[in-house]
């Protein structure tokens, strides 16, 4: 265990200090970053997270603000990948407890819901997939009921009459995405993790260079801790310092969303988190008790952050199309975001050492991103694990597979 | 001619001032207000104009901040409606020195397009529709070519290749509605019209009653001048002392608008102002010189303002079935507005003289109001009409059918 305590300083630009002057510096404001940096801060340790800041969705670079909080161990994109879905199922026990404490530190609601994800069904095809999935999920030992038409629309009344059946997966969570990371952050300050507004631009050894906001040049410092944690997200591959297979590793996904509402007099159309397969694209709903209906997501390879008219569109006509009172909702925000995916769509944990970086050995430099569709999920065991390699422990098994490392060995083998 | 020099006065709740202190109160910051102070200022006279202010489309109450800023005096509505068709025809005439001097008077650009509109066609029905406009049109003199679809794709090669005709409309114009409002405040302003930021509530012989922003109701004050004009849209009909009769003639037309913006790197997509029918809707696009491409618009009988998702998937789907590649183009924002229709479709414009009150011969209370599609066309005549009526003259010809003291008569009718 190192000595707690220490204050984390900032020297201006130019004066590298000698000696580590802190515990923790985490570089990255998403929720992957700050539930680091809470659970960090209150075993005791001195901790400063470095967010670039900004909470509008428009401008801000977090995929956390642009999510849309579902919580489920099993989607389409995990249901071949073992590693990751004994990871999300890791997640998925850990959550609730996670988000009890983290609600009474904040003192602030998440938005959890429980009701569960109801997936359905338009064509024999997609039920067929329903079927497997079932399947699947019995042989995991998760809750999975196949539904016929009729209970489908008896759970979910506004879902189109040409609804074929469905499957209930009880055990599926979500929450708020924006309400959490805005709990995390109260629960981080209660703590005592310091923020400094800025941009990381290089993490050394004991030492991250960053600029202050708006990047003029002359708004560099540097901050020096014993440990670094980078949990930037996308913007980890932009990020000197960080070995250069991980930083190769790490692909932007975008993902436009839609945040709808129901005006005042109109009862709400959905209660549980539904997801749907219409003329081959995967929509999701995600119902809000204050009233916000979450409707995504595309996935695309590109890493810009403008919101399309066909998408919008695309968006639209799907979900008009499982659950046509969508069209009665107030249109309440389009925005994009960048998922940090992974060149095997795995997060990637654990101590990271560049070549030509010597290590003390009390020092490290951990890295935590790469969380793609599942930052939130992931969130809680993210912040358990950093917490363990922080006080010299293993994280949960179920990280093992999710090595930086995997990605020198992959170099290796193609080169 | 009334004394020009004289201010107009605030005074405190309850004080009601014996004789007028001012020139001219016009209650309304739309295009119509500001367009009748700027030009009553201009010959002299002391001009307040109260604002409710806020130039926030999703939350200011005007309809010219929604707007497309399209300019054609055909259109669809008016095909039928001669008066209205002749009072358009003058104001086409007029716009073009109007905006001149306009642009002059307030150092900014309005935006204003001269390639006229092209009207396209998708199937036989609106082909023939489209030769009953070109005959119309030439019959009143106007410019307008029948185009075979390629002739069509050549003013337009992003038209979708299903474009069956069109009819080039080579007289109209187009401004950016937010610029023409802005160029009309800044010349508004050089010409020494006062802006009082608040909501009128009571408009009485000589005197205007009005809250601040925020509506307290602590904030009431009392404005006194000679003239009165009323030019407040739509809300002119919850304005307490203009007649019921008018009030009662004047109803909003929600229309939603969709604004997208060429990413960098893409060509405009769209020259001239496009109008189509595309499955019965009538659709148009506005092209902007700086990259934006405005897409329009729902009309509805509703007076709220939500942005509907119903209304966003119609626009887009429409619009991306007449012109394919605006699928590529960004998001940028919808809105909605409230028209000021009218129970006849046409505006209403000159002095009201309410049961009970009044008139001491020299003062006036004038109504410019109800301009439905046509605010910003009509602005430049009802400004010159607003200042013949100040002055003692007779508006111009076209203006006479549109008296308010028709709707009383229609009541008699009626009763």
């Amino acid at each position: 265990m190192l000595a707690k305590g220490a204050r984390v300083t900032v020297t201006s630009r130019g004066t590298t200090p000698r000696t580590p002057q802190g515990d923790v510096i985490v570089v990255g404001g998403g929720v992957i970053g700050t539930a680091i940096a809470w659970r960090a801060a209150r075993t005791g340790r001195t901790v400063t997270l470095i967010d670039p800041g900004g909470d509008d969705p428009g401008t801000s670079d977090k995929a956390s603000l642009v999510a849309a909080g579902m919580l489920g161990p099993v989607s389409e994109s995990v249901f071949g990948e073992q590693d990751l879905l004994n990871l999300n199922l890791h997640a998925i026990d850990r959550f609730p407890a996670f988000n009890q404490e983290l609600e009474e530190a904040a003192g602030k609601s998440t938005g959890l819901r429980t009701e569960g994800t109801l997936a359905v069904a338009y064509d024999s095809g997609d039920l067929a997939a329903l079927d497997r999935l079932t399947s699947f999920r019995h042989s995991i030992g998760l809750a999975a009921e196949r539904l016929d038409a009729r209970q489908c629309r008896r759970l979910e009344p506004f879902l189109a009459p040409s609804t074929r059946g469905g499957v209930l997966a009880a055990g599926d969570l979500s929450v708020d995405n924006r309400r959490y990371l805005a709990a995390l952050r109260a629960a981080a300050a209660a703590a005592g993790v310091r923020t400094v507004r800025g941009t990381a631009t290089k993490v050394l050894e004991g030492t991250v260079r960053l600029t202050a906001p708006g990047g003029s040049g002359t708004g560099e410092s540097t901050l020096t801790a014993r440990h670094i944690v980078i949990a930037a997200g996308h913007a980890t591959r932009a990020l000197d310092g960080v070995p250069e297979e991980v930083r190769g590793a790490i692909r932007p996904v975008k993902g436009q969303i839609l945040r709808l509402r129901h005006p005042a007099g109109i009862p709400h159309i959905l209660t549980h988190t539904v997801r749907a397969i219409v003329q081959g694209h995967d929509l999701y709903f995600v119902p809000r008790e204050d009233g916000e209906l979450v409707v995504g997501a595309t996935q695309e390879e590109r890493d810009d952050r403008d919101v399309t008219a066909g998408a919008v569109h695309d968006l639209l006509r799907d979900a008009t199309t499982a659950v046509p009172a969508v069209s009665e909702l107030v249109f309440a925000e389009a925005s994009a975001g960048l998922r940090p995916g992974t060149s095997d769509n795995g997060p990637i944990l654990g101590p990271v050492f560049g070549s030509g970086d010597g290590t003390d050995g009390n020092a490290s430099r951990i890295i935590a991103a790469g969380h793609f569709r599942n930052g939130i999920l992931l969130s809680a065991v993210t912040a358990d694990a950093v917490a363990a390699l922080l006080d010299g422990d293993k994280p949960h098994q179920a990280w093992a597979p999710f090595h930086p490392g995997r990605f020198q060995k992959i170099r290796e083998i193609t080169a």
